[in-house]
C-alpha cells in the first residue's frame, strides 16, 4: 500500500481566492461554500480574503457566515488585510496589491503542499495594472509565479459529456495572434493538454479536434497559410507521439454533435474564436481549468460583474463548478 | 392604388442556384421543392442547373422531379450545361465557370426584375479558383457583380425570436482583420444593418448589439485599442443619426439570454467571432442574408458537405429555412 492510497483518508484542501473587493467573488464564495457540508463532504476549505469584508458580504446573500467558521475546520478564514475599505461596484486601485496577495498566498500554500487544489473567484485587471503592477490575467500570472514556461487555459462545462475548449492563445490583441502561433508552442500545448485530461481528468485516451487560425480554416490556402504551414505540422508531430489530436477544422462547423460527440477536448485558436459558444452552450455554469502547472487550478468563467454586486443576484453556479471540479481533480490526482 | 400594390397579387420569384453539382445543393433543392406547393402555396421557383444533374440527384432523394415539373409554373428548371459530367464527392475545375454561371443568372435575373429574390446553394471556392477565377466567397462576388460597394453577410436562426449575427469583416485572413476595420467601414456597416432590418425584415427600431475586437473587447486599452480608436467612434457617430447601436462588449459574454434577449441583431467584427456561437445555437436551420444588395439573396449556413453528397442523408433545413426567408422578405417589401 502506497502513501498515496493512505492520504485518500484526508479530506482533501482547497483555497479560495475571493477576488475583486469591489465585486462578486466575496458574496459568492459565502453563498457556495454555505452548501459545502452537503456538496463536498470530503473537502476542507481555505477562504483567503479581508475578514470583515468576507463577513458583511455573507450578510448580503443571507449566508451565517459566523455560524458556518464555528462549526470547526470545513471552512476557515485565512485573512489578508484590505488596502482600503471596498464598496460594491467601486473599484479601487488602492486595492490592487491586496488582490495579488490572495493570490500569491494560494500559490504559495499550493507549492508548498498546504493546498491540494486552488479555486480562483474573479478579479478586475485593471485595478491591478492602475495600482502599477503589470498584469494580463490569472492564467499568465499562475504561469509566471510557478515558474511554468508554458501553461493552457481550458474552459469547460460540467455534467456527464462535458464541452471543454482549450486556448492555443489567451489574452492577446487579436493582432498578434498569427505570429504567437507557432508549430512548436502548439505542439506543447496539445502535449499539456493530452497529459492533464490522462492524469488529472482521468480520460485514458483524449481525443481533440483542433480549429484552423482563419475564416474555413483557411480554405487550403485561399485564406491563409497557417493552417498549412503551422497547425498540420504541429499535428503530425504529436500524432507521431500517439496523441490523438486532429483538425484543423473550421470553426464555425466545429461545435456541431457530429463533431463534439467524438471529443473530449476542442483546441481554438484564439479567445473569441473558443469562448462564445463554449460560454453560450455552460450558461453560467462553466469553469475555467489552467493545465500544465505544477498544482490543480480552476475558477469562473464570468468576471467581477461590478453591476450585480452587493445585490444577491448573481448566481455562484460557476463558482460551485469550479470547487466541484477542483475536488474532483484533487481526489484524482491523489488517488493516482 | 399603387402598382406595388396590385403586384401583391402576383406569386413572388424565387431563382434557386443549386451550386456545386459534386456536393448536396442539388439534391437539397429537390427535396426542398418537394413540399414547395405547401410551404410556399405564393411563391414560384426557378432552378438554375443542369437539367439531367438535376433529375439525376433528385432521384436520390427519392423525389419525383419529372411529376414536380409537370405540375405547371410553381417549379421549372432554367438548364445550364455543366462543363463536364459531375459525380458526387469529386471537385472538379472544369465545372468552376459552371457554379459561376448559375449565381450570374441568378444575379442578372434579379437586376432585371425578373427574380424578386434569389436563393444560393453552397459552392466550392476552390473549385472556381482552381478554375482560374479569383473567388473569395458567394457574398463578396455578388457586391461586385451589382456595382455595391459594401455588403453585409447575416447569418440568422429562425423561429419567433431569431438569433441574427451580422459579420464586420467576412472571409479574410484573421491577421488582416484589425487593419481592415475602420470608422467609415464600421458606420457604413451599422446603417445598412438598420435599413435594411427595417425594410426587409420589418423591424421598426432595429436594436444592434456590437463585439469589441479583442478579448474581453481590450480591458480599456490592455488588450489592444481597436475598442477605442475605431469601434466606439463608429457607434457614436451612428447613434447621433438615431441608430440604436450598443457596444463594443466581450463577445465571449455577450451570447447570453441577458443581452440578447433586448437586441434584434449582433454585429460581431470578424468571422470565427460570431459564426461558431451562431452555428451552434442554429443547428442546422440557420442561414445567410447579404445586406445592402440591390437584389435579395437568401443562403445556406453550411458547405457543399462532399461527403454527404448522393447519400440523401444530408438536412434540407438550412434551405428551406432560407427559402422561407427569401419568400418572406421578396414579400414584405413588395408590399412596402
Amino acid at each position: 500500500m502506497t502513501s498515496a492510497t493512505l492520504s485518500d483518508h484526508r479530506p482533501v484542501q482547497i483555497a479560495i481566492t475571493t477576488g475583486e473587493p469591489a465585486g462578486v467573488g466575496p458574496e459568492l464564495t459565502a453563498q457556495a461554500l454555505a452548501g459545502a457540508a452537503a456538496h463536498w463532504p470530503h473537502a476542507q476549505f481555505t477562504v483567503l480574503g479581508d475578514a470583515q469584508l468576507l463577513a458583511e458580504r455573507a450578510r448580503v446573500v443571507g449566508v451565517d457566515w459566523a455560524a458556518l467558521l464555528a462549526q470547526g475546520p470545513r471552512v476557515r478564514v485565512e485573512h489578508r488585510a484590505l488596502g482600503a475599505p471596498s464598496r460594491t461596484g467601486k473599484l479601487d486601485a488602492a486595492n490592487g496589491r491586496y488582490v495579488l496577495d490572495l493570490l500569491d498566498a494560494a500559490i504559495d500554500g499550493a507549492l508548498a503542499g498546504k493546498f491540494d487544489a486552488i479555486v480562483t473567484a474573479p478579479l478586475q485587471k485593471s485595478t491591478i495594472n492602475d495600482a502599477g503592477v503589470p498584469f494580463t490575467g490569472h492564467t499568465e500570472y499562475l504561469a509566471e509565479r510557478t515558474h511554468t514556461p508554458r501553461v493552457v487555459m481550458m474552459l469547460a462545462g460540467t455534467g456527464k459529456r462535458p464541452l471543454r475548449v482549450a486556448l492555443a492563445t489567451t489574452h492577446l490583441p487579436l493582432k498578434d495572434v498569427s505570429a504567437a502561433l507557432t508549430i512548436e508552442s502548439l505542439v506543447e500545448t496539445l502535449r499539456i493538454i493530452d497529459h492533464d485530461l490522462r492524469y488529472h481528468f482521468g480520460l485514458p485516451a483524449p481525443r481533440i479536434l483542433v480549429t484552423g487560425l482563419n475564416p474555413h480554416a483557411g480554405e487550403n490556402g485561399y485564406l491563409g497559410r497557417e493552417e498549412i504551414d503551422v497547425i498540420t505540422p504541429a499535428l503530425q508531430q504529436v500524432n507521431a507521439d500517439g496523441i490523438d489530436a486532429r483538425g484543423p477544422y473550421p470553426a464555425d462547423t466545429l461545435f456541431q454533435p457530429r463533431y463534439l460527440d467524438e471529443a473530449d477536448c476542442v483546441l481554438a485558436m484564439f479567445h473569441d474564436q473558443g469562448l462564445p459558444v463554449l460560454k453560450f452552450a455552460t450558461f453560467g455554469e462553466g469553469i475555467n481549468v489552467t493545465l500544465g502547472l505544477p498544482i490543480i487550478r480552476t475558477s469562473v468563467d464570468h468576471g467581477t460583474a461590478l453591476d450585480l454586486a452587493g445585490t444577491g443576484r448573481a448566481d455562484a453556479g460557476s463558482l460551485m463548478a469550479a470547487i466541484d471540479t477542483a475536488v474532483s481533480v484533487a481526489q484524482h490526482r491523489r488517488a493516482g
